[in-house]
Parts: C-alpha cells; sequence; structure tokens
C-alpha cells in the first residue's frame, strides 16, 4: 500500500478520522504497524492509539520504546489511559509510566485510584478554566492557548480566587458577547456537578436529563476533571450489556473475539447452578412418583406451566430493571407497581387458565384434568408474576443491582413451585383424576 | 407555593433548569398549571415543554390556547415536535399545526415523512449553516444572530454556492482563529454524513464511533437537518430497552405508568403463544407414553434437561444479539462465530453431561439411566447453543431484527427438540432401563 511516500501518507492520515485510521492500521499485517508508527508523530499517534483494541494499544506501545510512548502517553485522554492500565500488573504499569511526563503519570496514577465505575474513572483534565475575573477576550485568548490540549467539548469553567467552581461558559457564550464583557457576568452559575465517587450510571441518567455534553466533576467544590458525552454514550452501552449479560445468565464479557474456552468457562458456572436446581426440580417429582405412575397424562402439562410460569416472571422481571434504570422507586411506588403486577398476574392466570382448561379437558377428555391444569396455571402464573416484581424490588431496596436475580434463575426457582402446586393439586384429587 | 409574586418566580425559573423546572410543574396540582404557564413566556414554555411526558405537553398546548401554543411550537424543536404529534389523529394534528408559523409548520410535517426509527424524524432544523466564502468574522456575525434559535451545539456547516454541505467548522476553531481568516481555509473539509433515510442505529454507531456532539443530515448533499448526540443517547437507551423487551418477550412499551390492563393485554400474546408451543412439547411426550409409565424416573430429569439447553439457547443468543449492536458481521465471521459456539457447545455439553450422569448413576442406581440422560444433555447442548447462534443470524442476514428471535421462544423450541432427543434415546434403551 503505501510503504514509502511519507508526503502522500502524510496528507491522507491529515483528512482522515482516528477511528477510519485505526480501521487501516487494523487491517495492515503486523509488519507494516513499525513503519507506519514511524511515519506518524505523536499527537497522530495518541488519536490513533485510542481507537483500538486494549491488546494493540499495548503492542503498539512496546513498539515506540519508552521515551516516544511516554510522549504519546502524556498526550492520550487520562481516563482511557487509566482504563488501558487497569489490567496490567504493577511492574508493567510502572514500566509504562516512567516515560511519561511526572505530572501526567501522577494525574493517572490518582484516576486509577478511584473505584472502577465511577465517575472520577471516566473524568479527564483535558478542560480548560478561567478565572471569573477575566474578560471575553483573556477567556479566549486562554482558550487559543489551550487549544490543542483541551478536549472538543464547549464549556469553559468558571472558578473563583479559593479555586472553587463558580460557573460555566459555552464557546458560544463566548462568540457571542462583547470582548470586554466579564465572564461573572455572562457565566451560567448553577452549575451542575457530580463528585469523583458519584457512580458512572448516576453519572449518565444526569447528562441524559439535562442533555449536557459534559459536567465537571468536583471534589470539595474544587474541579477535579469533567465527563464528557462520548464516554457516557459507552457507559449507557455497557450498563445495558451487563443487564442483558444478568438477565439471560450468560456470562460476563462474552464478545465476538472472546476465545471458545473462555467463553464456556464463563457460561459454566451458571449452568451448573442450574443444573442442581434441575435436580431439586427432579427431587420434587420423584415425590410425586406415585401419583404420576397412576396418570401419566400429567406429566404432559408439566413443561408447559413450568415454562409460563418461568416466562412470566421473567417478563415482570425485565419491566422492573429497565424501569429502575431511568426512575427511582420508592416504597410507594414499589406497593403500587406489585399491585398492577398483582392485577397483571390475575388477568393472565385466568384467561390462560381457563384455555389450557378447555384444551385438557378437549384433549384428555377428562373434566378434572382440566380442572387440574387450568386451576395450577391461574396461580402459578400469579405467582410467578409476583415473584419476577418482589424479587428485584427487594434487591433494590438491599442496594443490590437487580439484575442479578438473574432471569433463568427466577425461571427456575418459579419451575420448582409450579411443579408443586400441580402435583400438589393432582395428588388431592387424584381419585377423580384416575 | 408561588401563587402570586411573578418577579420571584421570573428569577428562580431564569436560575433552574427546564428538567428541573418540568419536576415541580408536574409536581403541582393541576389548578396552578395555567398561572404557571401564564408567568412563562413562550421561549420558556417551549423548553419546559420538551422536558415532559407526551400527555402533560398536550394538556399544556391545549390550555395555552391557539395563537400561544402554535408559538411555543415554532420554537419547539422540530423533532420532539414531531415525536409528539405522531400518535395523534391527522384532525388534531391539523388543530395543533394552525397555530404555527407556516414555515415551521412545513418543516415539522416533512419530519413526519420520513419513516420512524430514522435519521430524518430525529433531526432538527436548529443549525446554522454558512457560506464557504465568509470570513471568520462574518461566521461569528452569523452565529450571533441566530444564537438563541440554534441548538447548543458546537459545529457550523459550510455550504458551497449550489447548496451543497463542504466542510464543517467547530465553535472552537472560530474562537481560535484570526477574524479575517477565511472560512474555507479553516473547515475541515471530510464532513461525515447521513441520509434522512438512514437507520437510528445506524446513526448511533456513527456517533459513538467517531465521538461527534452532532452529525449532517443530507439529502442530494444538500444539508437537510442535524442529529444531536443528546437524541443519540436516548436512542440508545431506547434500543436497549427493546432489545431486553423481546428477548424476555416482555410486550412492547410497557413501564411502571402502565396501567394493568394494558400491560396484560401486551403481555397476553407471548403467553398464548407459549401455551400451544406447550401442548406441542405435552404431545410429543404424549407420544411417549409407553415408555414414561415404564420408567417414571425418566420425569425427574425431564424439567432439568429441558430447562438447560433452553438455557444455553438464550446464552448464545444474547452474545449474538448484543454483538451485532456494535459490529457487522460478513459470511467469514458468521462462520467464525458459528464454530466459535459449537466448540463452546462441545465444552458445556461434555461438562455437564458427565456431571449429570454420575448423579443420575448415584441416585437411581442405573448405569444406563446415566448414560441415557448423559448423552442426551452432550447432544441438547450442543444443538441448544448452535440454535441461539444460528437463528439470530439468519434473522440478521435476512434483515429481520434478530432480537425477535426471543429468548423465550428459541427456549420454547429447545425445550422441544430436547424432549425428542431425550425421549428418543430411552425409547431405544427401554429394555434395558426396565
Amino acid at each position: 500500500l503505501k510503504d514509502s511516500k511519507k508526503g502522500e501518507f502524510k496528507l491522507l492520515l491529515d483528512e482522515l478520522q482516528p477511528y477510519d485510521i485505526a480501521r487501516i492500521f487494523e487491517s495492515l499485517p503486523k509488519k507494516h504497524h513499525t513503519k507506519f508508527l514511524l511515519f506518524m508523530n505523536p499527537e497522530e499517534i495518541a488519536d490513533l492509539i485510542q481507537e483500538l483494541e486494549k491488546e494493540v494499544q499495548l503492542e503498539v506501545l512496546t513498539k515506540l520504546g519508552i521515551e516516544k510512548s511516554g510522549h504519546v502517553m502524556d498526550l492520550m485522554d487520562n481516563d482511557d489511559l487509566a482504563f488501558l492500565l487497569e489490567d496490567l500488573s504493577p511492574d508493567k504499569i510502572e514500566e509504562l509510566l516512567a516515560g511519561m511526563g511526572r505530572e501526567e503519570s501522577k494525574i493517572v496514577q490518582n484516576i486509577m485510584n478511584y473505584p472502577p465505575e465511577t465517575a472520577g474513572r471516566l473524568m479527564t483534565n483535558r478542560f480548560v478554566w478561567i478565572s471569573k475575573h477575566y474578560t471575553v477576550r483573556e477567556a479566549a485568548n486562554k482558550l487559543k492557548e489551550f487549544a490543542e490540549f483541551s478536549e472538543t467539548i464547549n464549556y469553559l469553567y468558571v472558578i473563583n480566587d479559593a479555586k472553587k467552581l463558580v460557573g460555566v461558559v459555552s464557546y458560544r457564550d463566548l462568540i457571542i458577547a462583547d470582548l470586554h464583557e466579564k465572564i461573572e457576568d455572562i457565566m451560567y452559575k448553577r452549575v451542575i456537578s457530580v463528585t469523583a465517587n458519584t457512580d458512572q450510571e448516576e453519572v449518565a441518567q444526569i447528562i441524559e436529563r439535562y442533555d449536557f455534553l459534559a459536567i465537571p466533576v468536583v471534589e470539595n467544590e474544587v474541579l477535579v476533571g469533567i465527563v464528557t458525552v462520548d464516554d457516557i454514550i459507552d457507559v449507557v452501552i455497557s450498563e445495558a450489556t451487563e443487564d442483558i449479560e444478568k438477565l439471560s445468565a450468560s456470562g460476563k464479557a462474552i464478545d465476538f473475539d472472546t476465545k471458545a474456552y473462555v467463553a464456556a468457562y464463563r457460561r459454566l458456572p451458571w449452568l451448573i447452578l442450574l443444573l442442581f436446581i434441575g435436580i431439586v426440580s427432579g427431587t420434587i417429582i420423584s415425590q410425586f412418583e406415585e401419583t404420576l405412575s397412576k396418570v401419566v397424562a400429567l406429566a404432559f402439562f408439566m413443561p408447559m406451566i413450568a415454562g409460563m410460569t418461568g416466562n412470566t416472571g421473567t417478563q415482570s422481571l425485565a419491566v422492573v430493571v429497565r424501569g429502575l434504570i431511568t426512575r427511582n422507586v420508592d416504597k410507594k411506588m414499589a406497593v403500587r407497581l406489585i399491585l398492577r403486577e398483582l392485577n397483571v398476574g390475575l388477568i393472565i392466570g385466568v384467561t390462560c387458565g381457563i384455555l389450557i382448561a378447555i384444551i385438557a379437558l378437549v384433549w384428555q377428555g377428562s373434566a378434572v384434568l382440566g380442572l387440574v391444569v387450568g386451576s395450577s396455571l391461574v396461580m402459578t402464573l400469579i405467582i410467578g408474576t409476583l415473584a419476577g416484581t418482589i424479587i428485584p424490588l427487594l434487591l433494590y431496596r438491599l442496594n443490590i443491582d437487580p439484575a442479578v436475580a438473574s432471569g433463568p434463575l427466577i425461571t427456575t426457582l418459579n419451575d420448582i413451585m409450579s411443579l408443586l402446586i400441580y402435583f400438589g393439586l393432582a395428588s388431592m384429587f387424584i381419585n377423580y383424576l384416575m
């Protein structure tokens, strides 16, 4: 491809978005990587590297040698760098940080000290602050000075003499204002901010709510960083993926590139748990062996009842888990929700119960069997709906992520309960069933 | 609360974010709403109304009377207005649009003509375009003029004499540049844009990929609108919610405020479908009535095998559905993915199969039963994993949303298949099982 002409290559690079350059880089055979990097300056590599997969990032940094890689890391967003480093061994981290400027490396280490999934981990220090005493002209000059350095986010943060955050000015405000106006007079004073320990889900909620492009992070009212909307989109996507992973018990972090044995290893714990719960179901059925051997037809409806109860549970669970993402639930709301689901369970249960009773009657020619199957379904659907609502709400109340009450778990618990009800009822009426 | 002092009220309004004003508005008893609105000017109401629920929005617009509501609608974002109007009857739409400026109302009607979930529906015309011949000073002046009107997004779009989109300039670029520089010389020329018919999921992918704050929408290279990042966050959230709704078959658009009978009505179609699939399972079991009545212990392992097969299917499904959100899959990738899952199925199947064979042997004291249960599980887990991968990939290939192959559906299909394999094997070995 572009194996020698540096000039042309440079021109092309200038015009492309970092994301596209990264895709080209990845598609090249590894032996061209070194040459590719040789043609680029640290700024360009810093842009490129943020769009690569973790493994490739490390490869690139290693290839660059300690001095140039240190320079590149100085130019990377601190939050992205912290994300890259978090899984590495302390030795490797030290080795990489050695080439960085002292101040930059301190900031990165500082970010890594915040707990995962908090604003502190997402924030960058690539913002521009100005004093409230500045004029618009002074602010514009400071912005020009830091132009390359600051993220392309259109706010300037205003601090007072005690370095506390007191306002915010958008780039648009600057353009519109007269050059001699005081920042103090044009700034927006009711700044909404988060602390470094705020959970990333909460940060995302605030940004979504107010349609912000960035939000300042403060500690004791002192500005320590900003979280930008592009990081928030990633948070929203990863939180949704996490919910789906938990609801389907599909195991953590399996994507298209995960190796088969790793994926199997991550999925197995859930399956083995379910296997043992399945044994519990089996034990319950074995308690009713006598009933079952007298009326084998009871087995025909077993999967249907267990399956439907499990499904209503998952339906309710999904509604609660998704609802909790955008809404807070207090006691009053919880009671209202449980009552609503009770009604839903009643309507669903009676409808499906009557339907299956008629089918059982016609199919097996036994009114008692129809009655047993139908009334079992009414009861299990109501209980299934309530379990799918109450369990996640309880977990939420106990500050446990409600999505861990994953679909399969609720399904299997509902299975067990529905078998008890079904065979219990059948045993009571066993004399009429034969 | 604030029943009379207009001055104080105004001051407070000025300082609050629209989202917070909306929450206050909603918390007030309805009789205060009219007064609340009387104190506000159309700009403020337009900001407020965008943060309210659809029902309340309509209530407010009706209360304002045709003239003022028209004025408010002129000031609302076109995409939000189109979203509000889309569910209403044509008569009602005409009535509401009557008060609007002719041009504005034409734009809204135009937006509503695009198919739902496309860029055309999300775009707003509140952007500022400039000619490429402008100087920086002229651009800044135009921006000042349209300051109130344009969304607070920091790009200016540059068009040529034929009105075609040729570049983009950020507000930051403007501040940094000298006032006499030509826009042509400072603009970024490789503008990435979408068309009005681009699917909203694709728009979200592009914005996420390039970390844009807004993306221009063009038709025949002519700029017709922009999609902003705040709308994209809403898209990402609603697409994830849709996926979860489909994967859990929980029915469309059920939230905490949905009434019980509506929620039941939305959930019932799925449950009734599953009920009939359950009857199919029952019919299969009834075909093996003889086998089952000879060895009732076979029933003990039935729910476990069906449940585990269903679950592996859901696990694979979740991985594929989530993966497709950020990645495109070609034939090569599909083959790789299917082979990967085949391996996963093998590892999972053999592990769980050996485990359950030992349990069955110890529990029921029959080596043949252990063998039948164990080898059934190996087979069903492999097939379940493949079904959970191949079905969504096929749907994706046919341009059908893979998430409609919802979890419960795959679960139930896998149920049926696992029963056939299990009882088929058992029937083959029936003489050794007794």
